[in-house]
Protein backbone atom coordinates (compact mmCIF):
# COMPACT_ATOMS: atom_id res chain seq x y z
CA UNK A 1 0.00 0.00 0.00
CA UNK A 2 1.33 3.29 -1.22
CA UNK A 3 2.03 5.61 2.68
CA UNK A 4 -0.81 8.33 0.77
CA UNK A 5 -3.49 5.26 1.68
CA UNK A 6 -2.15 4.45 4.69
CA UNK A 7 -2.33 8.00 6.06
CA UNK A 8 -5.95 8.48 4.82
CA UNK A 9 -6.95 4.61 6.17
CA UNK A 10 -5.33 5.67 9.74
CA UNK A 11 -6.75 8.39 10.09
CA UNK A 12 -10.45 6.72 9.36
CA UNK A 13 -9.50 3.63 11.66
CA UNK A 14 -8.50 5.73 14.40
CA UNK A 15 -11.30 8.35 13.95
CA UNK A 16 -8.23 10.95 14.63
CA UNK A 17 -5.67 13.54 13.32
CA UNK A 18 -3.62 12.90 16.27
CA UNK A 19 0.09 12.18 15.61
CA UNK A 20 2.30 11.19 18.82
CA UNK A 21 5.88 12.72 18.43
CA UNK A 22 8.74 10.11 19.96
CA UNK A 23 11.13 13.52 21.11
CA UNK A 24 12.09 10.80 23.49
CA UNK A 25 14.52 13.19 26.24
CA UNK A 26 16.22 11.09 28.62
CA UNK A 27 16.39 14.09 31.08
CA UNK A 28 12.89 13.50 31.03
CA UNK A 29 11.71 10.28 31.69
CA UNK A 30 9.82 9.32 34.48
CA UNK A 31 10.63 7.51 37.69
CA UNK A 32 11.68 4.13 37.17
CA UNK A 33 12.74 4.23 33.50
CA UNK A 34 16.48 4.13 33.73
CA UNK A 35 18.05 7.62 31.74
CA UNK A 36 20.11 5.36 29.37
CA UNK A 37 19.48 3.80 26.16
CA UNK A 38 17.57 0.59 26.92
CA UNK A 39 15.62 3.01 29.27
CA UNK A 40 14.69 4.88 26.26
CA UNK A 41 13.63 2.21 24.33
CA UNK A 42 11.99 0.95 26.96
CA UNK A 43 9.94 4.06 27.64
CA UNK A 44 8.91 4.46 23.75
CA UNK A 45 7.33 0.68 24.32
CA UNK A 46 5.34 2.11 27.16
CA UNK A 47 4.38 4.96 25.22
CA UNK A 48 3.49 3.17 22.08
CA UNK A 49 1.51 0.37 23.61
CA UNK A 50 -0.35 3.34 25.69
CA UNK A 51 -1.34 4.93 22.48
CA UNK A 52 -1.29 3.29 20.01
CA UNK A 53 -5.37 2.74 19.45
CA UNK A 54 -5.62 6.26 20.19
CA UNK A 55 -3.39 7.98 17.34
CA UNK A 56 -3.49 7.75 13.71
CA UNK A 57 0.77 8.37 13.38
CA UNK A 58 3.39 8.80 15.25
CA UNK A 59 6.32 11.25 14.38
CA UNK A 60 10.25 10.30 15.39
CA UNK A 61 12.67 13.53 16.11
CA UNK A 62 16.07 12.19 14.87
CA UNK A 63 17.82 14.91 16.58
CA UNK A 64 17.06 13.15 20.12
CA UNK A 65 18.04 9.45 19.16
CA UNK A 66 21.37 11.06 16.66
CA UNK A 67 22.66 12.95 20.15
CA UNK A 68 23.66 9.44 21.36
CA UNK A 69 25.46 8.32 17.63
CA UNK A 70 25.05 5.39 16.37
CA UNK A 71 23.65 3.75 19.23
CA UNK A 72 20.96 6.23 19.38
CA UNK A 73 20.47 5.80 15.78
CA UNK A 74 20.20 2.03 16.69
CA UNK A 75 16.63 3.00 18.79
CA UNK A 76 15.18 4.86 15.86
CA UNK A 77 15.37 1.78 14.38
CA UNK A 78 14.37 -0.48 17.33
CA UNK A 79 11.22 2.32 17.54
CA UNK A 80 10.21 1.45 14.26
CA UNK A 81 9.79 -2.22 14.97
CA UNK A 82 7.30 -1.31 18.01
CA UNK A 83 4.64 0.40 15.80
CA UNK A 84 1.84 -1.35 14.61
CA UNK A 85 2.06 -1.59 10.82
CA UNK A 86 -0.64 0.01 10.37
CA UNK A 87 0.16 3.34 11.91
CA UNK A 88 1.88 5.91 9.59
CA UNK A 89 5.35 6.92 10.68
CA UNK A 90 6.70 10.01 9.61
CA UNK A 91 11.13 10.52 10.13
CA UNK A 92 11.18 14.47 11.58
CA UNK A 93 14.86 14.29 10.38
CA UNK A 94 14.28 17.95 8.17
CA UNK A 95 17.06 17.05 5.73
CA UNK A 96 17.94 18.38 2.10
CA UNK A 97 21.34 18.61 0.75
CA UNK A 98 22.29 18.54 -3.36
CA UNK A 99 21.03 15.94 -5.68
CA UNK A 100 23.03 13.36 -5.36
CA UNK A 101 23.80 13.50 -1.04
CA UNK A 102 19.41 14.04 -0.83
CA UNK A 103 19.59 10.68 -2.82
CA UNK A 104 21.10 9.29 0.00
CA UNK A 105 18.85 10.69 2.78
CA UNK A 106 16.21 9.10 1.04
CA UNK A 107 17.21 5.73 1.07
CA UNK A 108 18.13 6.25 4.84
CA UNK A 109 14.61 7.01 5.51
CA UNK A 110 12.58 5.12 3.08
CA UNK A 111 15.14 1.67 2.29
CA UNK A 112 17.30 1.56 5.55
CA UNK A 113 14.44 2.33 8.38
CA UNK A 114 10.88 2.20 6.16
CA UNK A 115 9.50 5.42 6.72
CA UNK A 116 6.12 6.16 5.01
CA UNK A 117 7.26 9.70 5.05
CA UNK A 118 10.05 12.45 5.91
CA UNK A 119 10.03 16.10 6.64
CA UNK A 120 12.57 17.96 4.17
CA UNK A 121 13.82 21.78 4.18
CA UNK A 122 13.09 23.74 0.89
CA UNK A 123 15.96 25.82 1.14
CA UNK A 124 18.24 24.30 -1.47
CA UNK A 125 15.70 23.82 -4.17
CA UNK A 126 14.23 21.45 -6.50
CA UNK A 127 16.84 19.17 -7.07
CA UNK A 128 17.30 18.73 -3.37
CA UNK A 129 14.02 17.72 -3.08
CA UNK A 130 13.29 15.60 -5.26
CA UNK A 131 15.26 12.42 -5.34
CA UNK A 132 12.72 12.10 -2.12
CA UNK A 133 9.79 12.62 -4.54
CA UNK A 134 11.18 9.80 -6.70
CA UNK A 135 9.77 7.21 -4.08
CA UNK A 136 6.42 7.71 -5.18
CA UNK A 137 4.82 5.55 -2.94
CA UNK A 138 6.44 7.53 0.10
CA UNK A 139 5.58 11.22 1.32
CA UNK A 140 7.34 14.21 1.94
CA UNK A 141 6.19 16.86 4.26
CA UNK A 142 8.23 20.15 3.41
CA UNK A 143 9.02 22.74 5.63
CA UNK A 144 6.43 26.02 4.60
CA UNK A 145 5.62 27.82 7.76
CA UNK A 146 7.26 26.19 10.87
CA UNK A 147 6.12 26.94 14.26
CA UNK A 148 8.99 28.09 16.12
CA UNK A 149 9.52 31.95 16.52
CA UNK A 150 12.41 31.72 14.20
CA UNK A 151 10.15 31.35 11.14
CA UNK A 152 9.61 35.35 11.28
CA UNK A 153 13.09 35.28 10.44
CA UNK A 154 13.04 34.14 6.25
CA UNK A 155 10.24 32.56 5.84
CA UNK A 156 8.09 35.33 6.65
CA UNK A 157 9.76 37.69 4.48
CA UNK A 158 8.02 39.16 1.79
CA UNK A 159 8.89 38.19 -2.13
CA UNK A 160 7.04 40.58 -4.29
CA UNK A 161 3.18 40.66 -3.32
CA UNK A 162 3.81 37.10 -1.00
CA UNK A 163 5.63 35.30 1.66
CA UNK A 164 8.43 33.65 1.45
CA UNK A 165 6.94 30.36 2.79
CA UNK A 166 3.94 30.82 0.24
CA UNK A 167 6.04 31.00 -2.51
CA UNK A 168 7.53 27.91 -1.28
CA UNK A 169 4.22 26.22 -1.64
CA UNK A 170 3.41 27.73 -4.54
CA UNK A 171 5.99 26.58 -6.60
CA UNK A 172 7.21 23.39 -4.94
CA UNK A 173 3.09 22.22 -4.91
CA UNK A 174 3.93 21.88 -8.91
CA UNK A 175 7.15 19.02 -7.96
CA UNK A 176 4.79 16.48 -6.98
CA UNK A 177 1.41 15.24 -7.01
CA UNK A 178 -0.44 16.14 -3.68
CA UNK A 179 -0.33 12.15 -3.00
CA UNK A 180 3.38 12.28 -2.03
CA UNK A 181 3.79 16.15 -1.21
CA UNK A 182 2.64 17.44 2.11
CA UNK A 183 3.47 20.38 3.99
CA UNK A 184 4.55 21.26 7.28
CA UNK A 185 2.71 24.32 9.13
CA UNK A 186 2.96 25.11 12.55
CA UNK A 187 -0.26 25.25 14.81
CA UNK A 188 1.05 28.58 16.24
CA UNK A 189 0.04 30.31 12.59
CA UNK A 190 -4.04 29.70 12.44
CA UNK A 191 -4.55 32.99 9.99
CA UNK A 192 -1.99 31.67 7.91
CA UNK A 193 -2.79 27.96 7.65
CA UNK A 194 -6.66 29.07 6.64
CA UNK A 195 -5.34 31.11 3.66
CA UNK A 196 -2.92 28.33 3.12
CA UNK A 197 -5.48 25.74 3.22
CA UNK A 198 -7.29 27.85 0.12
CA UNK A 199 -4.40 27.53 -1.83
CA UNK A 200 -3.63 23.44 -1.51
CA UNK A 201 -7.00 22.20 0.01
CA UNK A 202 -5.77 18.52 -1.44
CA UNK A 203 -1.92 18.55 0.23
CA UNK A 204 -1.50 16.80 3.49
CA UNK A 205 -0.47 18.96 6.28
CA UNK A 206 1.88 18.07 9.57
CA UNK A 207 0.58 20.19 12.16
CA UNK A 208 3.25 20.72 15.08
CA UNK A 209 3.11 23.12 17.77
CA UNK A 210 -0.28 22.10 19.76
CA UNK A 211 0.35 21.55 23.64
CA UNK A 212 3.38 22.74 24.96
CA UNK A 213 4.49 25.03 22.43
CA UNK A 214 1.00 27.04 22.52
CA UNK A 215 -0.86 26.40 19.52
CA UNK A 216 -4.71 26.68 19.65
CA UNK A 217 -6.43 23.92 18.77
CA UNK A 218 -9.69 24.97 17.89
CA UNK A 219 -8.41 27.69 15.71
CA UNK A 220 -5.91 24.80 13.76
CA UNK A 221 -9.45 23.07 12.95
CA UNK A 222 -11.11 25.41 11.58
CA UNK A 223 -8.27 26.94 9.85
CA UNK A 224 -8.09 23.27 8.33
CA UNK A 225 -11.41 23.01 7.18
CA UNK A 226 -11.37 18.99 7.11
CA UNK A 227 -8.39 18.82 4.77
CA UNK A 228 -5.83 15.38 5.22
CA UNK A 229 -3.71 16.52 8.40
CA UNK A 230 -2.07 14.72 11.30
CA UNK A 231 -1.73 17.51 14.68
CA UNK A 232 1.43 16.49 16.18
CA UNK A 233 1.46 16.75 19.82
CA UNK A 234 5.09 15.73 21.31
CA UNK A 235 5.89 16.53 24.89
CA UNK A 236 2.29 17.19 26.16
CA UNK A 237 1.44 13.40 25.75
CA UNK A 238 5.05 11.85 26.24
CA UNK A 239 5.73 13.28 29.56
CA UNK A 240 2.49 13.57 30.53
CA UNK A 241 3.78 11.65 33.98
CA UNK A 242 6.69 11.96 36.36
CA UNK A 243 5.90 8.79 38.13
CA UNK A 244 5.79 4.84 38.22
CA UNK A 245 1.80 5.58 36.70
CA UNK A 246 3.09 7.52 34.11
CA UNK A 247 1.45 5.27 31.29
CA UNK A 248 -2.01 6.20 32.51
CA UNK A 249 -1.46 9.95 32.25
CA UNK A 250 -0.47 9.48 29.28
CA UNK A 251 -3.28 7.38 27.91
CA UNK A 252 -5.37 10.12 29.39
CA UNK A 253 -3.43 13.00 27.69
CA UNK A 254 -3.51 11.00 24.44
CA UNK A 255 -7.41 10.33 25.38
CA UNK A 256 -8.26 14.24 25.60
CA UNK A 257 -6.18 14.74 22.44
CA UNK A 258 -7.94 12.24 20.00
CA UNK A 259 -11.32 13.45 21.23
CA UNK A 260 -10.23 17.09 20.39
CA UNK A 261 -8.91 15.90 16.99
CA UNK A 262 -11.42 13.82 15.57
CA UNK A 263 -11.43 12.42 12.04
CA UNK A 264 -14.62 12.61 10.38
CA UNK B 1 41.91 24.82 21.17
CA UNK B 2 38.67 26.29 19.82
CA UNK B 3 37.84 25.06 16.41
CA UNK B 4 38.52 28.63 14.78
CA UNK B 5 42.05 28.15 15.68
CA UNK B 6 42.44 24.97 14.51
CA UNK B 7 40.89 26.25 11.18
CA UNK B 8 43.56 28.93 10.86
CA UNK B 9 45.69 26.45 12.35
CA UNK B 10 45.02 23.98 9.53
CA UNK B 11 45.36 26.00 6.65
CA UNK B 12 48.95 27.28 7.91
CA UNK B 13 49.98 23.72 8.30
CA UNK B 14 48.66 22.12 5.60
CA UNK B 15 49.34 25.26 3.33
CA UNK B 16 46.31 24.85 1.54
CA UNK B 17 42.62 25.87 1.29
CA UNK B 18 41.82 22.24 0.39
CA UNK B 19 39.19 20.05 2.08
CA UNK B 20 38.66 16.73 1.15
CA UNK B 21 35.16 15.45 1.33
CA UNK B 22 34.31 12.34 2.23
CA UNK B 23 31.19 11.16 0.35
CA UNK B 24 31.81 7.54 0.39
CA UNK B 25 29.67 6.19 -1.70
CA UNK B 26 29.56 2.17 -2.12
CA UNK B 27 28.82 1.80 -5.55
CA UNK B 28 31.86 4.01 -6.41
CA UNK B 29 34.53 1.40 -4.25
CA UNK B 30 38.01 0.86 -6.37
CA UNK B 31 38.70 -2.33 -7.33
CA UNK B 32 39.50 -4.44 -4.58
CA UNK B 33 37.42 -2.48 -1.93
CA UNK B 34 34.59 -4.90 -0.69
CA UNK B 35 31.14 -2.93 -1.32
CA UNK B 36 30.01 -3.19 2.21
CA UNK B 37 30.49 -1.54 5.37
CA UNK B 38 34.14 -2.76 6.18
CA UNK B 39 35.22 -1.82 2.75
CA UNK B 40 33.41 1.62 3.18
CA UNK B 41 35.88 1.68 6.29
CA UNK B 42 38.88 0.88 5.02
CA UNK B 43 38.17 2.91 2.03
CA UNK B 44 37.97 5.76 4.33
CA UNK B 45 41.21 4.81 5.91
CA UNK B 46 43.44 4.96 2.69
CA UNK B 47 41.74 8.03 1.88
CA UNK B 48 42.42 9.41 4.59
CA UNK B 49 46.30 8.30 5.02
CA UNK B 50 47.04 9.01 1.27
CA UNK B 51 45.67 13.02 1.77
CA UNK B 52 46.10 13.79 5.53
CA UNK B 53 49.64 16.03 4.43
CA UNK B 54 47.59 17.53 1.58
CA UNK B 55 44.32 18.92 3.15
CA UNK B 56 43.81 21.13 5.78
CA UNK B 57 40.70 19.91 6.35
CA UNK B 58 37.83 17.06 5.78
CA UNK B 59 34.32 17.30 5.68
CA UNK B 60 31.91 14.29 6.10
CA UNK B 61 28.66 13.88 4.07
CA UNK B 62 26.38 12.18 6.68
CA UNK B 63 23.72 11.02 3.87
CA UNK B 64 26.45 8.34 2.81
CA UNK B 65 26.44 6.86 5.97
CA UNK B 66 22.73 7.15 7.44
CA UNK B 67 21.30 5.26 4.32
CA UNK B 68 22.88 2.39 6.26
CA UNK B 69 21.24 2.80 9.71
CA UNK B 70 22.63 2.48 12.85
CA UNK B 71 25.09 0.39 11.39
CA UNK B 72 26.77 3.28 8.88
CA UNK B 73 26.64 5.92 11.47
CA UNK B 74 29.20 4.27 13.71
CA UNK B 75 31.23 4.14 10.47
CA UNK B 76 30.87 8.03 10.83
CA UNK B 77 32.54 7.48 14.00
CA UNK B 78 35.26 5.01 13.12
CA UNK B 79 36.04 7.45 10.21
CA UNK B 80 36.38 10.39 12.70
CA UNK B 81 38.85 8.36 14.70
CA UNK B 82 41.13 8.02 12.02
CA UNK B 83 41.74 11.43 10.84
CA UNK B 84 44.49 13.24 12.62
CA UNK B 85 43.64 15.62 15.43
CA UNK B 86 45.06 18.60 13.83
CA UNK B 87 42.39 18.26 11.08
CA UNK B 88 39.99 20.24 10.97
CA UNK B 89 36.74 18.03 10.79
CA UNK B 90 33.37 19.43 9.46
CA UNK B 91 30.09 17.39 9.95
CA UNK B 92 28.10 17.99 6.58
CA UNK B 93 24.56 17.40 7.57
CA UNK B 94 22.31 20.10 6.78
CA UNK B 95 20.96 20.24 10.31
CA UNK B 96 18.16 22.62 11.52
CA UNK B 97 14.92 22.33 13.16
CA UNK B 98 13.28 23.89 16.46
CA UNK B 99 15.19 25.29 19.36
CA UNK B 100 15.10 22.35 21.79
CA UNK B 101 15.33 19.93 18.55
CA UNK B 102 18.73 21.81 17.64
CA UNK B 103 20.15 21.51 21.09
CA UNK B 104 20.16 17.59 20.32
CA UNK B 105 21.55 18.19 17.19
CA UNK B 106 24.35 19.80 18.03
CA UNK B 107 25.18 17.63 20.71
CA UNK B 108 25.13 14.90 18.74
CA UNK B 109 27.79 16.66 16.08
CA UNK B 110 30.01 18.54 19.19
CA UNK B 111 29.43 16.22 21.84
CA UNK B 112 28.66 12.27 20.54
CA UNK B 113 31.21 12.74 17.28
CA UNK B 114 33.44 15.98 18.42
CA UNK B 115 33.35 17.63 15.32
CA UNK B 116 35.01 21.18 14.86
CA UNK B 117 32.10 22.60 12.43
CA UNK B 118 28.56 21.22 11.51
CA UNK B 119 26.56 22.72 8.11
CA UNK B 120 23.32 24.58 9.53
CA UNK B 121 20.03 25.17 7.24
CA UNK B 122 18.76 28.57 7.83
CA UNK B 123 15.38 27.70 6.98
CA UNK B 124 13.67 28.09 10.31
CA UNK B 125 15.32 31.44 11.42
CA UNK B 126 17.61 32.29 14.69
CA UNK B 127 16.46 29.81 17.53
CA UNK B 128 16.91 27.00 14.67
CA UNK B 129 20.64 28.06 14.76
CA UNK B 130 21.29 29.61 17.75
CA UNK B 131 21.39 26.18 19.92
CA UNK B 132 24.69 25.03 17.54
CA UNK B 133 26.18 28.81 17.91
CA UNK B 134 25.89 28.41 21.74
CA UNK B 135 28.92 26.02 21.34
CA UNK B 136 31.35 28.97 21.61
CA UNK B 137 34.49 27.03 20.87
CA UNK B 138 32.92 25.02 17.93
CA UNK B 139 32.10 26.67 14.61
CA UNK B 140 28.71 26.37 12.04
CA UNK B 141 28.84 27.12 8.64
CA UNK B 142 25.52 28.22 7.42
CA UNK B 143 23.73 27.84 3.77
CA UNK B 144 24.01 30.79 2.15
CA UNK B 145 24.57 30.17 -1.57
CA UNK B 146 24.36 26.79 -2.50
CA UNK B 147 26.28 25.26 -5.05
CA UNK B 148 23.51 23.27 -7.24
CA UNK B 149 21.08 24.48 -10.02
CA UNK B 150 18.02 24.61 -7.05
CA UNK B 151 20.00 27.52 -5.22
CA UNK B 152 17.90 29.41 -7.88
CA UNK B 153 14.31 28.51 -7.06
CA UNK B 154 14.24 30.25 -3.31
CA UNK B 155 17.72 31.48 -2.52
CA UNK B 156 17.71 34.03 -5.50
CA UNK B 157 14.67 35.04 -5.18
CA UNK B 158 14.19 39.27 -4.46
CA UNK B 159 13.85 40.38 -1.07
CA UNK B 160 13.82 44.45 -1.53
CA UNK B 161 16.67 45.03 -2.79
CA UNK B 162 18.90 42.45 -2.26
CA UNK B 163 18.26 38.46 -2.79
CA UNK B 164 17.26 35.38 0.08
CA UNK B 165 20.49 34.59 0.25
CA UNK B 166 22.27 38.13 1.31
CA UNK B 167 19.41 38.60 3.66
CA UNK B 168 19.99 35.45 5.42
CA UNK B 169 23.70 36.71 5.44
CA UNK B 170 22.84 40.15 6.78
CA UNK B 171 20.52 39.04 9.34
CA UNK B 172 22.50 36.04 10.63
CA UNK B 173 26.00 37.76 10.89
CA UNK B 174 24.39 39.34 13.55
CA UNK B 175 23.86 36.39 15.71
CA UNK B 176 27.23 35.54 16.52
CA UNK B 177 31.21 36.46 15.78
CA UNK B 178 33.26 35.75 13.10
CA UNK B 179 34.97 32.92 15.11
CA UNK B 180 31.69 30.89 15.11
CA UNK B 181 29.72 31.65 12.33
CA UNK B 182 31.07 30.85 8.62
CA UNK B 183 28.98 30.55 5.22
CA UNK B 184 28.34 28.07 2.67
CA UNK B 185 28.85 29.54 -1.21
CA UNK B 186 28.71 27.35 -3.87
CA UNK B 187 31.79 27.33 -6.00
CA UNK B 188 29.52 27.57 -8.93
CA UNK B 189 29.28 31.15 -8.48
CA UNK B 190 32.40 33.36 -8.33
CA UNK B 191 30.54 36.83 -8.74
CA UNK B 192 27.96 36.26 -5.86
CA UNK B 193 31.62 35.38 -3.81
CA UNK B 194 33.26 38.36 -5.01
CA UNK B 195 30.47 40.67 -3.46
CA UNK B 196 29.70 38.41 -0.94
CA UNK B 197 32.70 38.80 0.53
CA UNK B 198 32.78 42.62 0.16
CA UNK B 199 30.27 42.03 2.95
CA UNK B 200 31.69 39.91 5.21
CA UNK B 201 35.76 39.27 4.69
CA UNK B 202 36.38 37.70 7.87
CA UNK B 203 33.56 34.83 8.11
CA UNK B 204 35.20 31.67 6.68
CA UNK B 205 33.51 30.30 4.17
CA UNK B 206 32.88 26.59 2.71
CA UNK B 207 33.04 26.44 -0.64
CA UNK B 208 31.79 23.15 -2.49
CA UNK B 209 31.39 22.58 -5.86
CA UNK B 210 34.94 22.52 -7.28
CA UNK B 211 35.49 19.37 -9.24
CA UNK B 212 32.45 17.67 -10.84
CA UNK B 213 29.98 20.32 -9.85
CA UNK B 214 32.33 22.40 -12.16
CA UNK B 215 33.04 25.20 -9.98
CA UNK B 216 36.34 27.36 -11.78
CA UNK B 217 39.13 27.73 -9.24
CA UNK B 218 40.57 30.62 -10.39
CA UNK B 219 37.37 32.42 -10.34
CA UNK B 220 36.75 31.38 -6.96
CA UNK B 221 40.30 31.92 -5.78
CA UNK B 222 39.88 35.50 -6.88
CA UNK B 223 36.47 36.33 -5.62
CA UNK B 224 37.22 34.92 -2.16
CA UNK B 225 40.02 37.58 -2.01
CA UNK B 226 42.72 35.81 0.20
CA UNK B 227 39.71 35.73 3.33
CA UNK B 228 39.56 32.26 5.52
CA UNK B 229 37.80 29.14 3.76
CA UNK B 230 37.98 26.13 2.88
CA UNK B 231 36.99 24.51 -0.65
CA UNK B 232 35.85 21.12 -0.69
CA UNK B 233 36.75 18.48 -3.21
CA UNK B 234 34.71 15.20 -2.85
CA UNK B 235 34.32 12.98 -6.06
CA UNK B 236 36.98 14.68 -7.97
CA UNK B 237 39.59 13.41 -5.45
CA UNK B 238 38.46 10.22 -3.55
CA UNK B 239 37.29 8.21 -6.81
CA UNK B 240 40.30 9.14 -8.82
CA UNK B 241 41.28 5.85 -9.55
CA UNK B 242 39.17 2.62 -10.08
CA UNK B 243 42.09 0.51 -9.80
CA UNK B 244 43.96 -1.51 -6.85
CA UNK B 245 46.52 1.80 -7.08
CA UNK B 246 43.79 3.86 -6.36
CA UNK B 247 45.51 5.30 -3.45
CA UNK B 248 48.11 7.07 -5.82
CA UNK B 249 45.62 8.14 -8.46
CA UNK B 250 43.58 9.75 -4.84
CA UNK B 251 47.22 11.63 -3.66
CA UNK B 252 48.38 12.83 -7.31
CA UNK B 253 44.32 14.59 -7.68
CA UNK B 254 44.64 16.00 -3.66
CA UNK B 255 48.69 17.14 -4.73
CA UNK B 256 47.10 19.03 -7.73
CA UNK B 257 44.46 20.52 -5.71
CA UNK B 258 46.68 21.28 -3.05
CA UNK B 259 48.69 23.55 -5.18
CA UNK B 260 45.70 25.49 -6.65
CA UNK B 261 44.38 26.09 -3.62
CA UNK B 262 47.47 27.64 -1.64
CA UNK B 263 46.84 29.42 1.38
CA UNK B 264 49.35 31.88 2.28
Amino acid sequence: MDSYSKLENSLIESGTMLCVGLDTDLAKLPKGIASNLTGMLEFNRIIINATQDLTAAYKINYAFYEQYGHEGFRIIEQTMNLIPQSKFIIADAKRGDIGNTSRSYAKACFEALNSDAITVNPYMGSDSVKPFLEYSDKMVFLLALTSNPGSSDFQRLKVDNDYLYQHVIEVSSKWADYKNLGYVIGATHPDELRTIRKTIPSNPLLIPGVGTQGGDIDGVLSANNGGVALINVSRDIIFAGADSDFANQVRIKAEFYKSKLKWQ
